[in-house]
Protein backbone atom coordinates (compact mmCIF):
# COMPACT_ATOMS: atom_id res chain seq x y z
CA UNK A 1 0.00 0.00 0.00
CA UNK A 2 2.98 2.44 0.20
CA UNK A 3 2.31 3.52 -3.43
CA UNK A 4 -0.65 5.58 -1.82
CA UNK A 5 1.48 7.38 0.35
CA UNK A 6 3.43 9.05 -2.07
CA UNK A 7 3.37 12.82 -2.83
CA UNK A 8 2.02 13.26 -6.41
CA UNK A 9 4.41 14.59 -8.45
CA UNK A 10 2.08 16.17 -10.63
CA UNK A 11 4.20 18.57 -12.80
CA UNK A 12 5.33 14.83 -14.29
CA UNK A 13 2.02 13.99 -15.84
CA UNK A 14 0.85 15.59 -18.59
CA UNK A 15 -2.66 14.85 -19.86
CA UNK A 16 -2.83 14.22 -23.77
CA UNK A 17 -6.38 14.50 -25.46
CA UNK A 18 -6.01 12.94 -29.38
CA UNK A 19 -8.50 14.68 -31.61
CA UNK A 20 -11.36 16.17 -29.11
CA UNK A 21 -13.97 18.09 -31.23
CA UNK A 22 -15.77 19.65 -28.99
CA UNK A 23 -13.97 23.13 -27.46
CA UNK A 24 -16.71 22.26 -24.33
CA UNK A 25 -15.12 19.16 -23.74
CA UNK A 26 -11.52 20.93 -23.99
CA UNK A 27 -12.29 23.85 -21.20
CA UNK A 28 -13.65 21.12 -19.30
CA UNK A 29 -10.97 18.64 -19.31
CA UNK A 30 -8.38 21.26 -18.27
CA UNK A 31 -11.07 22.76 -15.67
CA UNK A 32 -10.58 19.62 -13.88
CA UNK A 33 -7.10 19.36 -14.29
CA UNK A 34 -6.80 23.10 -12.68
CA UNK A 35 -9.28 21.75 -9.92
CA UNK A 36 -6.73 18.99 -8.79
CA UNK A 37 -4.12 20.53 -9.86
CA UNK A 38 -2.17 19.11 -13.42
CA UNK A 39 -1.45 21.88 -15.45
CA UNK A 40 0.55 19.86 -18.16
CA UNK A 41 -1.97 19.62 -20.96
CA UNK A 42 -1.06 18.25 -24.90
CA UNK A 43 -3.47 18.35 -27.42
CA UNK A 44 -2.85 16.56 -30.64
CA UNK A 45 -4.87 16.37 -33.73
CA UNK A 46 -7.57 18.89 -32.41
CA UNK A 47 -10.31 20.07 -34.51
CA UNK A 48 -9.00 23.32 -35.10
CA UNK A 49 -11.70 25.50 -34.68
CA UNK A 50 -12.43 23.93 -31.43
CA UNK A 51 -9.19 24.39 -29.97
CA UNK A 52 -9.40 27.83 -30.85
CA UNK A 53 -12.64 28.32 -29.32
CA UNK A 54 -11.54 26.54 -26.17
CA UNK A 55 -8.92 28.90 -26.03
CA UNK A 56 -11.12 32.46 -26.34
CA UNK A 57 -13.50 30.98 -24.01
CA UNK A 58 -14.56 33.74 -21.38
CA UNK A 59 -12.94 32.14 -17.99
CA UNK A 60 -10.40 29.77 -20.34
CA UNK A 61 -7.82 28.71 -17.66
CA UNK A 62 -4.46 29.13 -17.67
CA UNK A 63 -4.12 24.94 -18.62
CA UNK A 64 -6.05 25.53 -21.69
CA UNK A 65 -4.19 28.83 -22.94
CA UNK A 66 -0.45 26.82 -21.43
CA UNK A 67 -1.26 24.02 -23.47
CA UNK A 68 0.81 22.58 -26.41
CA UNK A 69 -0.48 21.45 -29.63
CA UNK A 70 1.59 18.35 -31.12
CA UNK A 71 1.08 17.02 -34.92
CA UNK A 72 1.07 13.67 -33.88
CA UNK A 73 0.96 11.05 -30.51
CA UNK A 74 4.45 10.11 -30.70
CA UNK A 75 5.64 13.55 -30.74
CA UNK A 76 2.94 14.26 -27.36
CA UNK A 77 4.83 11.37 -25.57
CA UNK A 78 8.80 11.42 -26.75
CA UNK A 79 9.88 12.72 -23.21
CA UNK A 80 7.69 10.37 -21.40
CA UNK A 81 8.36 6.99 -20.37
CA UNK A 82 5.26 5.70 -19.32
CA UNK A 83 2.22 6.01 -21.72
CA UNK A 84 -1.27 4.86 -20.17
CA UNK A 85 -4.48 5.18 -22.27
CA UNK A 86 -7.79 5.36 -21.22
CA UNK A 87 -10.94 3.22 -22.94
CA UNK A 88 -14.46 2.04 -22.37
CA UNK A 89 -15.49 -1.28 -21.47
CA UNK A 90 -14.61 -3.99 -24.33
CA UNK A 91 -15.27 -1.18 -26.77
CA UNK A 92 -12.15 -3.00 -29.29
CA UNK A 93 -10.69 -6.28 -29.36
CA UNK A 94 -7.36 -4.95 -26.87
CA UNK A 95 -4.29 -6.17 -27.21
CA UNK A 96 -2.76 -4.02 -24.35
CA UNK A 97 -3.18 -4.78 -20.05
CA UNK A 98 -6.48 -3.72 -18.98
CA UNK A 99 -6.35 -2.13 -15.63
CA UNK A 100 -9.16 -0.73 -13.54
CA UNK A 101 -8.58 3.08 -12.46
CA UNK A 102 -8.00 2.10 -8.57
CA UNK A 103 -5.16 0.07 -9.50
CA UNK A 104 -4.05 1.72 -12.51
CA UNK A 105 -3.83 4.99 -10.95
CA UNK A 106 -1.27 3.88 -8.14
CA UNK A 107 0.58 2.34 -10.61
CA UNK A 108 0.61 6.08 -12.13
CA UNK A 109 1.52 7.90 -8.97
CA UNK A 110 4.70 5.35 -8.22
CA UNK A 111 6.00 6.46 -11.59
CA UNK A 112 5.40 10.01 -11.62
CA UNK A 113 8.10 10.02 -8.18
CA UNK A 114 10.51 9.39 -11.06
CA UNK A 115 9.54 9.66 -14.36
CA UNK A 116 7.10 11.55 -16.97
CA UNK A 117 4.28 10.53 -17.89
CA UNK A 118 1.31 11.04 -20.83
CA UNK A 119 -2.23 9.86 -19.84
CA UNK A 120 -4.14 9.51 -23.29
CA UNK A 121 -8.04 10.54 -23.63
CA UNK A 122 -9.76 9.68 -27.00
CA UNK A 123 -12.07 11.71 -28.90
CA UNK A 124 -15.74 12.38 -27.59
CA UNK A 125 -16.99 9.61 -30.36
CA UNK A 126 -14.54 7.02 -30.87
CA UNK A 127 -12.05 7.36 -28.05
CA UNK A 128 -8.20 6.07 -28.37
CA UNK A 129 -7.70 4.52 -32.66
CA UNK A 130 -5.61 1.27 -32.51
CA UNK A 131 -3.28 2.92 -33.69
CA UNK A 132 -3.55 5.64 -30.76
CA UNK A 133 -3.42 2.88 -28.56
CA UNK A 134 -0.39 1.26 -29.78
CA UNK A 135 1.73 3.90 -28.23
CA UNK A 136 0.93 3.15 -25.10
CA UNK A 137 2.33 0.69 -22.76
CA UNK A 138 -1.12 -0.29 -21.32
CA UNK A 139 -4.71 1.26 -20.18
CA UNK A 140 -7.17 2.38 -17.33
CA UNK A 141 -10.51 2.12 -17.50
CA UNK A 142 -13.35 3.67 -15.33
CA UNK A 143 -15.11 1.06 -13.82
CA UNK A 144 -18.69 2.31 -15.60
CA UNK A 145 -21.69 -0.28 -15.35
CA UNK A 146 -21.80 -2.16 -18.86
CA UNK A 147 -24.75 -1.09 -19.89
CA UNK A 148 -23.47 2.62 -19.85
CA UNK A 149 -19.60 2.68 -20.36
CA UNK A 150 -19.01 5.46 -22.26
CA UNK A 151 -18.46 8.62 -20.07
CA UNK A 152 -18.28 12.32 -21.23
CA UNK A 153 -14.58 13.42 -21.92
CA UNK A 154 -14.22 16.42 -19.40
CA UNK A 155 -15.84 13.81 -16.49
CA UNK A 156 -13.48 11.11 -17.71
CA UNK A 157 -10.50 13.32 -17.00
CA UNK A 158 -12.17 14.56 -13.70
CA UNK A 159 -12.69 11.62 -12.17
CA UNK A 160 -9.13 9.80 -13.42
CA UNK A 161 -6.93 12.80 -11.99
CA UNK A 162 -9.40 13.19 -8.82
CA UNK A 163 -8.15 9.03 -8.50
CA UNK A 164 -4.47 10.27 -8.88
CA UNK A 165 -4.84 12.79 -5.97
CA UNK A 166 -7.18 11.19 -3.83
CA UNK A 167 -5.66 9.99 -0.28
CA UNK A 168 -6.85 6.99 1.70
CA UNK A 169 -9.99 8.01 3.73
CA UNK A 170 -8.65 8.08 7.72
CA UNK A 171 -10.05 4.68 9.21
CA UNK A 172 -11.05 6.62 12.08
CA UNK A 173 -14.18 9.14 11.99
CA UNK A 174 -12.84 12.92 13.19
CA UNK A 175 -14.23 13.33 16.86
CA UNK A 176 -17.40 14.82 17.66
CA UNK A 177 -17.66 16.87 20.68
CA UNK A 178 -20.63 16.12 22.75
CA UNK A 179 -22.31 17.89 25.16
CA UNK A 180 -21.70 17.38 28.63
CA UNK A 181 -23.69 14.87 30.85
CA UNK A 182 -24.52 18.02 33.12
CA UNK A 183 -25.40 20.18 30.80
CA UNK A 184 -27.53 17.24 29.44
CA UNK A 185 -29.07 17.16 33.09
CA UNK A 186 -30.29 20.46 33.55
CA UNK A 187 -31.76 20.50 29.45
CA UNK A 188 -33.58 16.81 30.72
CA UNK A 189 -35.26 18.50 33.53
CA UNK A 190 -36.59 21.25 31.51
CA UNK A 191 -38.53 19.42 29.07
CA UNK A 192 -39.43 17.46 32.63
CA UNK A 193 -40.74 20.30 33.56
CA UNK A 194 -42.23 21.61 30.50
CA UNK A 195 -44.38 18.18 29.77
CA UNK A 196 -45.19 17.88 33.12
CA UNK A 197 -47.16 21.69 32.54
CA UNK A 198 -48.29 20.83 29.21
CA UNK A 199 -50.29 17.59 30.50
CA UNK A 200 -48.48 15.04 28.66
CA UNK A 201 -49.23 11.68 29.80
CA UNK A 202 -46.80 10.62 32.99
CA UNK A 203 -46.31 7.02 31.93
CA UNK A 204 -44.88 8.23 28.55
CA UNK A 205 -42.73 10.50 30.41
CA UNK A 206 -40.94 9.18 33.33
CA UNK A 207 -37.63 10.90 33.64
CA UNK A 208 -35.73 7.61 33.33
CA UNK A 209 -37.43 7.18 29.64
CA UNK A 210 -37.19 10.76 28.67
CA UNK A 211 -33.78 10.54 30.10
CA UNK A 212 -32.46 7.99 27.33
CA UNK A 213 -34.19 9.83 24.80
CA UNK A 214 -32.15 12.48 25.21
CA UNK A 215 -28.71 10.80 25.46
CA UNK A 216 -29.23 9.25 22.28
CA UNK A 217 -29.83 12.66 20.47
CA UNK A 218 -25.64 12.52 21.48
CA UNK A 219 -26.00 16.39 21.44
CA UNK A 220 -23.35 18.36 19.99
CA UNK A 221 -21.85 20.08 22.23
CA UNK A 222 -22.03 23.75 20.69
CA UNK A 223 -26.33 22.99 20.76
CA UNK A 224 -26.62 22.39 23.91
CA UNK A 225 -26.74 25.59 25.77
CA UNK A 226 -29.16 26.66 22.59
CA UNK A 227 -31.41 24.17 23.49
CA UNK A 228 -31.45 24.68 27.22
CA UNK A 229 -32.68 28.47 26.46
CA UNK A 230 -35.17 27.15 24.40
CA UNK A 231 -36.65 24.18 26.61
CA UNK A 232 -36.43 26.95 30.21
CA UNK A 233 -38.51 29.47 27.76
CA UNK A 234 -41.34 26.99 27.11
CA UNK A 235 -41.43 25.43 30.79
CA UNK A 236 -41.11 28.61 32.01
CA UNK A 237 -44.08 30.01 30.29
CA UNK A 238 -46.37 26.71 30.39
CA UNK A 239 -45.95 27.86 34.28
CA UNK A 240 -47.75 31.06 33.76
CA UNK A 241 -50.60 29.50 31.44
CA UNK A 242 -53.21 28.59 33.55
CA UNK B 1 -12.54 -0.77 6.78
CA UNK B 2 -15.70 -3.17 6.53
CA UNK B 3 -17.68 -0.25 5.12
CA UNK B 4 -15.62 -0.59 1.55
CA UNK B 5 -16.98 -4.03 0.98
CA UNK B 6 -20.13 -3.52 1.38
CA UNK B 7 -22.29 -3.65 -2.32
CA UNK B 8 -23.42 -0.28 -2.83
CA UNK B 9 -26.93 0.07 -2.90
CA UNK B 10 -27.43 2.62 -5.31
CA UNK B 11 -31.25 2.83 -5.39
CA UNK B 12 -31.54 4.24 -1.89
CA UNK B 13 -29.63 7.31 -3.19
CA UNK B 14 -31.17 10.54 -4.80
CA UNK B 15 -29.09 13.01 -6.44
CA UNK B 16 -30.51 16.60 -5.80
CA UNK B 17 -29.59 18.99 -8.17
CA UNK B 18 -30.48 22.61 -6.12
CA UNK B 19 -31.68 25.21 -8.86
CA UNK B 20 -29.34 24.44 -11.77
CA UNK B 21 -29.20 26.78 -14.61
CA UNK B 22 -27.47 24.94 -17.37
CA UNK B 23 -29.30 21.98 -19.47
CA UNK B 24 -26.15 20.87 -20.22
CA UNK B 25 -24.65 20.34 -16.72
CA UNK B 26 -28.24 18.30 -15.91
CA UNK B 27 -27.54 16.43 -18.78
CA UNK B 28 -23.92 15.97 -17.67
CA UNK B 29 -25.12 14.89 -14.01
CA UNK B 30 -27.54 12.52 -15.67
CA UNK B 31 -24.60 10.75 -17.26
CA UNK B 32 -22.52 10.38 -14.72
CA UNK B 33 -25.18 8.93 -12.93
CA UNK B 34 -26.19 5.93 -15.50
CA UNK B 35 -22.38 5.55 -15.81
CA UNK B 36 -21.73 4.28 -12.58
CA UNK B 37 -25.26 3.04 -11.75
CA UNK B 38 -27.44 5.71 -9.91
CA UNK B 39 -30.40 6.41 -11.52
CA UNK B 40 -32.25 8.54 -9.67
CA UNK B 41 -32.10 12.44 -10.32
CA UNK B 42 -34.56 15.03 -8.22
CA UNK B 43 -34.07 18.38 -9.50
CA UNK B 44 -35.58 21.57 -7.38
CA UNK B 45 -35.95 24.88 -8.33
CA UNK B 46 -34.22 24.20 -11.79
CA UNK B 47 -34.60 27.09 -13.92
CA UNK B 48 -37.40 26.20 -16.17
CA UNK B 49 -36.24 26.17 -19.59
CA UNK B 50 -32.84 24.39 -18.75
CA UNK B 51 -34.99 21.79 -17.43
CA UNK B 52 -36.76 21.63 -20.36
CA UNK B 53 -34.27 21.49 -22.96
CA UNK B 54 -32.23 18.52 -20.61
CA UNK B 55 -34.96 16.16 -21.51
CA UNK B 56 -35.86 16.76 -24.92
CA UNK B 57 -31.55 16.94 -25.81
CA UNK B 58 -30.43 14.67 -28.29
CA UNK B 59 -29.52 11.16 -26.86
CA UNK B 60 -30.90 12.77 -23.02
CA UNK B 61 -30.65 9.58 -20.40
CA UNK B 62 -33.31 7.80 -19.23
CA UNK B 63 -31.90 9.41 -15.96
CA UNK B 64 -33.51 12.65 -17.20
CA UNK B 65 -36.61 10.97 -18.63
CA UNK B 66 -37.41 9.89 -15.29
CA UNK B 67 -36.20 12.90 -12.86
CA UNK B 68 -38.57 14.26 -10.86
CA UNK B 69 -39.07 18.03 -9.81
CA UNK B 70 -39.49 18.76 -6.55
CA UNK B 71 -40.89 22.26 -5.25
CA UNK B 72 -37.93 22.86 -2.70
CA UNK B 73 -35.58 21.03 -0.70
CA UNK B 74 -37.55 19.92 2.43
CA UNK B 75 -39.61 17.87 -0.54
CA UNK B 76 -37.20 16.28 -2.05
CA UNK B 77 -35.14 15.09 0.73
CA UNK B 78 -38.47 14.29 3.16
CA UNK B 79 -37.90 10.30 2.55
CA UNK B 80 -34.43 10.22 2.91
CA UNK B 81 -32.37 8.95 6.45
CA UNK B 82 -29.35 11.18 5.46
CA UNK B 83 -28.89 14.11 3.68
CA UNK B 84 -25.71 15.51 2.71
CA UNK B 85 -24.65 18.43 1.11
CA UNK B 86 -21.64 19.23 -1.09
CA UNK B 87 -19.42 21.87 -1.41
CA UNK B 88 -16.03 23.92 -2.34
CA UNK B 89 -13.55 24.80 0.04
CA UNK B 90 -14.40 27.95 2.40
CA UNK B 91 -16.96 29.53 0.01
CA UNK B 92 -19.44 30.50 3.45
CA UNK B 93 -18.72 30.02 7.02
CA UNK B 94 -19.75 26.50 7.95
CA UNK B 95 -22.28 25.03 10.54
CA UNK B 96 -21.47 21.65 9.63
CA UNK B 97 -19.29 18.93 9.97
CA UNK B 98 -17.11 18.66 6.55
CA UNK B 99 -15.66 15.56 5.13
CA UNK B 100 -13.35 14.56 2.48
CA UNK B 101 -14.76 12.84 0.17
CA UNK B 102 -13.25 10.01 0.42
CA UNK B 103 -14.26 9.32 4.24
CA UNK B 104 -17.50 10.78 3.62
CA UNK B 105 -18.41 8.86 0.77
CA UNK B 106 -17.80 5.64 2.98
CA UNK B 107 -20.38 7.29 5.09
CA UNK B 108 -22.56 7.22 2.52
CA UNK B 109 -22.03 3.49 1.28
CA UNK B 110 -23.11 2.24 4.75
CA UNK B 111 -25.97 4.36 5.12
CA UNK B 112 -26.98 3.44 1.37
CA UNK B 113 -26.85 -0.38 2.82
CA UNK B 114 -30.45 0.49 4.76
CA UNK B 115 -31.66 4.13 4.43
CA UNK B 116 -32.48 6.43 1.88
CA UNK B 117 -29.92 9.21 1.13
CA UNK B 118 -29.96 12.14 -0.69
CA UNK B 119 -26.49 13.64 -2.14
CA UNK B 120 -27.16 17.66 -2.64
CA UNK B 121 -25.17 19.98 -5.39
CA UNK B 122 -26.10 23.16 -5.58
CA UNK B 123 -26.33 25.75 -8.66
CA UNK B 124 -23.30 26.34 -10.96
CA UNK B 125 -22.64 29.76 -10.12
CA UNK B 126 -23.29 30.16 -6.25
CA UNK B 127 -23.26 26.23 -4.66
CA UNK B 128 -25.68 25.53 -2.17
CA UNK B 129 -27.44 28.40 -0.36
CA UNK B 130 -27.35 28.76 3.74
CA UNK B 131 -30.99 27.89 3.51
CA UNK B 132 -30.14 24.78 1.56
CA UNK B 133 -27.44 23.72 3.59
CA UNK B 134 -29.74 23.96 7.06
CA UNK B 135 -31.46 20.58 5.35
CA UNK B 136 -27.94 18.99 5.20
CA UNK B 137 -26.80 16.49 8.04
CA UNK B 138 -23.23 17.15 6.54
CA UNK B 139 -21.12 17.84 3.89
CA UNK B 140 -18.61 16.97 1.59
CA UNK B 141 -15.80 18.41 0.15
CA UNK B 142 -14.19 16.98 -2.92
CA UNK B 143 -10.45 17.74 -2.56
CA UNK B 144 -9.29 20.16 -4.91
CA UNK B 145 -6.53 22.58 -4.77
CA UNK B 146 -7.47 25.71 -2.87
CA UNK B 147 -6.35 28.11 -5.81
CA UNK B 148 -9.28 26.80 -7.87
CA UNK B 149 -11.79 24.78 -5.77
CA UNK B 150 -14.60 25.17 -7.14
CA UNK B 151 -15.98 22.63 -9.81
CA UNK B 152 -18.08 22.37 -12.63
CA UNK B 153 -21.47 20.88 -11.77
CA UNK B 154 -21.27 17.53 -14.14
CA UNK B 155 -17.66 17.06 -13.39
CA UNK B 156 -18.41 17.26 -9.33
CA UNK B 157 -21.09 14.65 -9.67
CA UNK B 158 -18.66 12.24 -11.75
CA UNK B 159 -16.18 12.17 -9.00
CA UNK B 160 -18.68 11.59 -5.89
CA UNK B 161 -20.26 8.82 -7.53
CA UNK B 162 -17.24 7.39 -8.70
CA UNK B 163 -15.54 8.02 -4.98
CA UNK B 164 -19.26 5.80 -3.91
CA UNK B 165 -18.97 2.42 -6.31
CA UNK B 166 -14.74 2.70 -6.39
CA UNK B 167 -13.18 -0.53 -4.97
CA UNK B 168 -10.14 -0.76 -3.20
CA UNK B 169 -7.15 -1.39 -5.30
CA UNK B 170 -6.30 -4.93 -5.44
CA UNK B 171 -2.78 -5.31 -3.04
CA UNK B 172 -1.07 -7.14 -6.08
CA UNK B 173 -0.69 -6.59 -9.90
CA UNK B 174 -2.54 -8.74 -12.06
CA UNK B 175 0.39 -11.59 -13.21
CA UNK B 176 2.02 -11.59 -16.18
CA UNK B 177 2.71 -14.41 -18.45
CA UNK B 178 6.04 -13.76 -19.46
CA UNK B 179 8.31 -15.63 -22.14
CA UNK B 180 9.64 -19.35 -20.90
CA UNK B 181 13.25 -19.56 -20.33
CA UNK B 182 13.59 -22.13 -23.12
CA UNK B 183 11.87 -19.36 -25.97
CA UNK B 184 13.96 -16.34 -24.60
CA UNK B 185 16.96 -18.87 -25.28
CA UNK B 186 16.44 -19.38 -28.93
CA UNK B 187 15.45 -16.18 -29.55
CA UNK B 188 18.87 -15.05 -27.87
CA UNK B 189 20.60 -16.95 -30.14
CA UNK B 190 19.22 -15.09 -32.99
CA UNK B 191 20.17 -12.21 -31.96
CA UNK B 192 23.65 -13.19 -31.69
CA UNK B 193 23.48 -14.61 -35.10
CA UNK B 194 22.68 -11.33 -36.51
CA UNK B 195 24.65 -9.23 -34.68
CA UNK B 196 27.44 -11.18 -35.72
CA UNK B 197 26.59 -11.57 -39.00
CA UNK B 198 26.26 -7.57 -39.20
CA UNK B 199 29.41 -6.90 -38.28
CA UNK B 200 28.72 -5.68 -34.30
CA UNK B 201 31.47 -5.29 -32.33
CA UNK B 202 32.02 -8.18 -30.03
CA UNK B 203 33.03 -6.75 -26.75
CA UNK B 204 29.34 -5.21 -27.03
CA UNK B 205 27.89 -8.39 -27.19
CA UNK B 206 29.16 -10.94 -25.52
CA UNK B 207 26.51 -13.53 -24.80
CA UNK B 208 26.15 -13.36 -21.34
CA UNK B 209 25.75 -9.30 -21.88
CA UNK B 210 22.94 -10.38 -24.64
CA UNK B 211 21.17 -13.04 -22.26
CA UNK B 212 20.87 -10.05 -19.81
CA UNK B 213 19.41 -7.44 -21.40
CA UNK B 214 17.09 -9.75 -23.23
CA UNK B 215 15.71 -11.26 -19.81
CA UNK B 216 15.41 -7.57 -18.26
CA UNK B 217 13.10 -7.15 -21.26
CA UNK B 218 10.74 -9.45 -19.15
CA UNK B 219 9.02 -11.04 -22.30
CA UNK B 220 5.42 -11.31 -22.64
CA UNK B 221 4.65 -15.02 -23.61
CA UNK B 222 2.08 -13.95 -26.29
CA UNK B 223 5.31 -12.24 -28.14
CA UNK B 224 7.43 -14.26 -27.80
CA UNK B 225 6.92 -16.11 -30.75
CA UNK B 226 6.64 -13.28 -33.13
CA UNK B 227 9.79 -11.83 -31.73
CA UNK B 228 11.81 -15.35 -32.74
CA UNK B 229 10.57 -14.87 -36.20
CA UNK B 230 11.62 -11.51 -36.81
CA UNK B 231 15.11 -12.32 -35.66
CA UNK B 232 15.85 -15.26 -37.05
CA UNK B 233 14.77 -13.90 -40.47
CA UNK B 234 16.79 -11.10 -40.22
CA UNK B 235 19.86 -13.31 -38.93
CA UNK B 236 18.97 -15.47 -42.10
CA UNK B 237 19.07 -12.88 -44.43
CA UNK B 238 21.95 -11.34 -43.17
CA UNK B 239 23.68 -14.75 -43.50
CA UNK B 240 22.70 -14.35 -47.06
CA UNK B 241 23.78 -10.87 -47.44
CA UNK B 242 27.82 -10.66 -48.82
Amino acid sequence: MSGDKIPVQSGNLRVVLVSPRNPLNIGAAARAMSNFGFLRLGVVNAYEVAFREARSAVGASAVVESAIEYASVAEAIADCSLVVGTTSIGHRQLQHPLRRLEYGARLIRRALATQRVALLFGSEKFGLSNDDLSWCHWLIRIPTREEHGSMNLGQAVAVCLYELIRRPAAAKPEPRRSARSGEIDRLTEYLLDALREAGYPRTLSTPAKIRRMVRRLNMPEQDAEAWMGMLRQIAWKLTRTP
